[in-house]
């Protein structure tokens, strides 16, 4: 763990490391997938299954390629009552909250006579990637699936490895909760490269989305304009801004919530009070050893982890605009103020009573967040990323007559003249 | 030229060839791109300086790194009025359009207590390509200046290439006029890794947008990520479905106006008319001999030019909806029934008198649009592009205790226990 104080002489240059280190795996990953999904391309089926033999130890001819709606209806019902009841809350939640994505559409007639607008549709078919294993999350599955259905996209696809053969009912539980339409037993770069280019079973989606590991992240890179892709995302991070007047062990367990995902993972606390900046890395310690993540924990914290300590908590906004972080939580009494200064944020977070992981499962916002700066110019995944725009304009011979003979002038100007006379022909 | 009939027996191999077709330039130019971002990203200006004297013959540290705002200003001075009173037209109403894109912020209290929002903010800086020689227009660098200012854009930087120190006046007066804050001339993936990475006199931006060779799309493609892009853009297109009762000039004329563009440009007519459909073809024919532009619009129209005959006009939209065409126009009297089928286009240019062009320059929306299939997917350049949102919420300890507890369950499930324990910590 860094601990840095604002008016340490070398301050700037030690937070600029801070904000400039790379934590994202440079592994060179390129190669392989670039002959994966040229082989999921010419040989379709055959080479999903000749990966999934290698990488996922099973065989979909036999294990079976598809999951059938039937099988994730019957693992929602299996749930223990308490967790059903909370998979749906948060379901409704997420549905409810999404809903107020939908963008509008416009369309009106402007003083010169011209129609002007613009019509949102959904995508016809999206995919969401689902990683087996240990980063297999029910609640991924509603966040990425909720926005594609709230959008109003037709066929939701799920494509998920089951290493031996084997799947988590959690997972299959959230896709008959969310409305997923069909279920993939396969993973990988492979699994993408079929979303994107279709194979003999699986038709091509248009959008894809879903966390994965480097070789998923990379082969969503490459076939970024294939299909639409969510932006690829990088260790969790989080930023605590916290006075004094907290309790130590809140936001020790705060910074240990994102801590624990990986050891790549990176959290930070901003305070104003040094001895707080003390009792919070005490109780970090001492959490970190009952936790089951304990592990992963103590690696994110000692390699990523850092406490800066300010005079006041207002001179750590531009310092946190900087990081750009993907969570952000304002623990004072009054946090407005603070929130007015925040540029660069995936979520805010704000108040003592509101830990990120609330937000992680029920709140309803997503938890698909920029991540490793990105906040500076991309958002969390939405509805919008599941729709697009068709801008559209109606013009009248007399609406042209007004506007045309500009157009005329320009196309002429910049030296194309069927534009200039795709216009002119209609003005005589 | 193809020319095809609904009713042709092979109808369907074909139209699919046409579908997948690529015109996109499959060059190598990734390792290249790939030694140019790091020398600029290594180096800084000193690569720069080198890559401007070897690509674009001139040497910055002498003709000068920056064009100055008042040169800038002098060429908006020295148009002829005709044709700045055009482009005042164009921004103006490039700037009304784009104005009503600006997202609503939200701010609520639900039910359960819990507040939840989401805040949109410009990103501070962005950086606009705009390319040198043939393919410098004035009305590209309006498309993507205005809405990145009215998003609410800080600082905003052109970066164009000046082959032999040579700069565009009409390119010079546009940024004038759009409010462009530096100019820089610098081109090719040079530009876009400076824009990206910063160097020693530019400081990095945060989106970079605009269009450019096979060199600059690569940059794009490769720094997706460390800054955000827009679309990688490929050759235009046109999908015009016309009835016979058109004038076949004026359709031959907007067939033209994108074949006009590069031999890679697309141009497919539908119409139910097969005597029509013959006018059209002997149209585009002879207007073609008239063009300056006649070499590029012949290649194009007998590369890439189709026209396909349907029985009724209603069968050609499941098919347009296939090519997802950049633009489509409906030119019937009534073209409702027709764009009510419309899933997939970048942009619908409404009844016989609304030609492609007259949305090149004036009308409002945008003319940087999706290509190559991606409006499937895709949308057209919006001040979206240069903003992005932050989600927030915000719970009392009486909402927690609301909501918290389903966020415990499914964190234990989930087998995350540091986040289980951020809320629980706060239930007691």
């Amino acid at each position: 763990m860094l601990r840095l104080d604002l008016t340490d002489l070398d301050f700037e240059r030690s937070f600029a490391e801070l904000v400039d280190a790379r934590r994202e795996a440079d592994a060179d990953v390129a190669r392989d997938v670039r002959a994966i999904l040229a082989a999921v391309r010419d040989e379709g089926d055959a080479a999903l299954a000749a990966f999934t033999r290698r990488f996922d130890r099973h065989d979909p001819e036999e294990t079976g390629w598809r999951i059938e709606q039937a099988d994730c209806v019957a693992a929602l019902e299996g749930l223990a009552p308490d967790l059903r009841a909370a998979l749906e809350l948060a379901h409704d939640r997420i549905v409810a909250y999404h809903s107020k994505q939908r963008p509008a559409d416009s369309d009106q007639v402007d003083d010169a006579g011209v129609r002007l607008g613009a019509r949102w549709r959904a995508v016809q078919a999206a995919g969401v990637y689902v990683p087996g294993g240990r980063a297999a999350y029910p609640s991924s599955v509603l966040m990425n699936a909720v926005p594609a259905k709230v959008a109003g996209v037709e066929r939701l696809v799920m494509v998920t490895p089951t290493p031996d053969g084997e799947v988590n009912p959690l997972v299959l539980a959230a896709a008959a909760l969310a409305g997923v339409d069909e279920v993939w037993r396969i993973g990988g770069a492979q699994a993408i490269a079929a979303l994107a280019y279709g194979t003999e079973r699986i038709k091509p989606v248009d959008v894809v989305t879903g966390p994965g590991n480097a070789w998923v992240a990379e082969a969503k890179r490459q076939l970024y304009g294939v299909v639409g892709i969510d932006m690829v995302a990088g260790p969790s991070e989080i930023v605590v801004v916290a006075d004094g007047a907290n309790d130590p062990e809140w936001i020790a367990a705060d910074l240990l919530s994102q801590a624990e995902h990986d050891p790549t993972s990176q959290s930070i606390l901003f305070t104003d009070d040094a001895l707080f900046a003390d009792a919070v890395a005490e109780a970090v310690d001492r959490q970190i050893a009952t936790l089951a993540t304990k592990a992963v924990a103590r690696d994110s914290w000692d390699a990523n982890g850092a406490i800066i300590v300010v005079e006041r908590l207002d001179q750590a906004m531009p310092l946190v605009d900087r990081l750009a972080p993907e969570h952000l939580e304002l623990a004072v009494d009054d946090p407005e103020p603070l929130f007015d200064r925040v540029r660069n944020a995936g979520s805010v977070f704000l108040g003592r009573h509101t830990p990120e992981a609330v937000g992680d499962y029920v709140a309803g916002p997503n938890h698909v967040l920029p991540t490793g700066r990105r906040a500076r110019f991309a958002s969390g995944l939405s509805v919008l990323d599941y729709m697009k725009r068709t801008s559209f304009l109606g013009l009248d011979a007399a609406a042209l007559g007004r506007i045309g003979p500009a157009a005329v002038t320009l196309a002429e100007a910049e030296g194309l003249p069927a534009h200039a006379r795709s216009v002119a022909i209609r003005l005589s």
